[in-house]
């Protein structure tokens, strides 16, 4: 008995922790078990390269390709330790981001090759594909507005221009529209009515 | 006027970084400009994905994939920052580890298929092949013992086994027979007689 792996996706501030907490309560009262976790990072040596990769500024020279090998070994870190065992126990994970942001942010926004990133996603997750994919779709605009409500520190992605996060959503709206593993839903909706049409999905695919 | 772009390879305790320093100092006394490099390491970033790298014992659970993909992030950020700008600027590069040592530590050694290892190593110095590797070749018995007389700290890849070095060196004498940018040397020579090999192969390659 496997458990199920849903990835959710979405730029910054779209609601994607949010969801993932209401959808581990939902599962764990049905008596599922379930596991939360994130990337970058989700491991010991995964979280100290989320370090590397979240600090500076957009200013900081950081090569792309460095970028993308630098999530790819966080990736593999993740799959081999944290999400394939957790998955072989029968446990579902709910991952915050996947090999979907590699594709958009270092894909779409960096505009390395699509077929560069496929190969290193598909070399670094080895072979594992998400069974469902949740993707918040906000607009940038709110999106920034969101982030600086937040107050918090920013980081090296959050600094970056409007036109990169329209790129970003570009690429996951162009994503979602080819693969039925997605779920696009409007992330103007409220917590709740985001969290039903996500429940809803689990038990059309999985019971 | 491109810099020469000059590698060294072998396994723990052959000679690289004395005959780097040897060699660089012999360059300078002939006014021509050389930096000397490493990986994994090289830049700010690099070195910090290197503590990360040989951190930790040979037990410690470290995903075969995961810590490809570190090296060849180290490897892409070092060639845009570092080596990349000092060729151009007419300087010759000597760095100690290259892209085969990814070909005979997680190639050879750790078994990661060789077209994935190719693919990696390509993707990551961006299509930049050194014009000259020297291979330092000694008996992976005189490589332990030196390690031991070093009396040092170990690390992680140090801590492996004597069947492991023998894979890499394995890996290494292989690729030198198929490659004529390689040299190949006996590094159990005198210091001065591998310098003066490494000193002639300079002068009839470059002038």
């Amino acid at each position: 008995m496997k458990g199920h792996f849903i990835t959710f996706e979405g730029i910054e501030g779209c609601g994607k922790s949010t969801q993932i907490e209401l959808l581990a309560n939902w599962l764990s009262a049905r008596n599922i078990s379930v596991i939360c976790t994130r990337e970058p990072g989700g491991t010991v040596l995964g979280e100290q390269m989320r370090a590397l990769l979240k600090n500076g500024t957009v200013d900081t020279f950081f090569s792309p390709r460095a970028e993308l090998l630098l999530f790819e070994s966080s990736r593999a870190q993740h799959v081999d330790e944290k999400i394939l065992p957790a998955l072989q126990a029968g446990k579902d994970v709910l991952c915050d981001r996947f090999f979907d942001s590699s594709l958009v942010y270092q894909g779409s926004a960096r505009k390395i090759s699509r077929s560069d990133v496929e190969f290193l996603n598909n070399f670094a997750a080895g072979g594992l594909v998400p069974d469902l994919t949740i993707l918040l779709d906000i607009d940038p605009e709110e999106s920034l507005k969101r982030l600086s409500l937040r107050g918090e520190n920013i980081d090296r992605f959050e600094q970056e221009s409007l036109q990169f996060f329209e790129d970003v959503r570009g690429g996951y709206i162009e994503l979602a529209k080819k693969n039925d593993r997605f779920l696009l839903i409007e992330g103007k909706q409220s917590k709740e009515d985001i969290q039903n049409a996500i429940r809803r999905e689990y038990i059309s695919r999985f019971e």
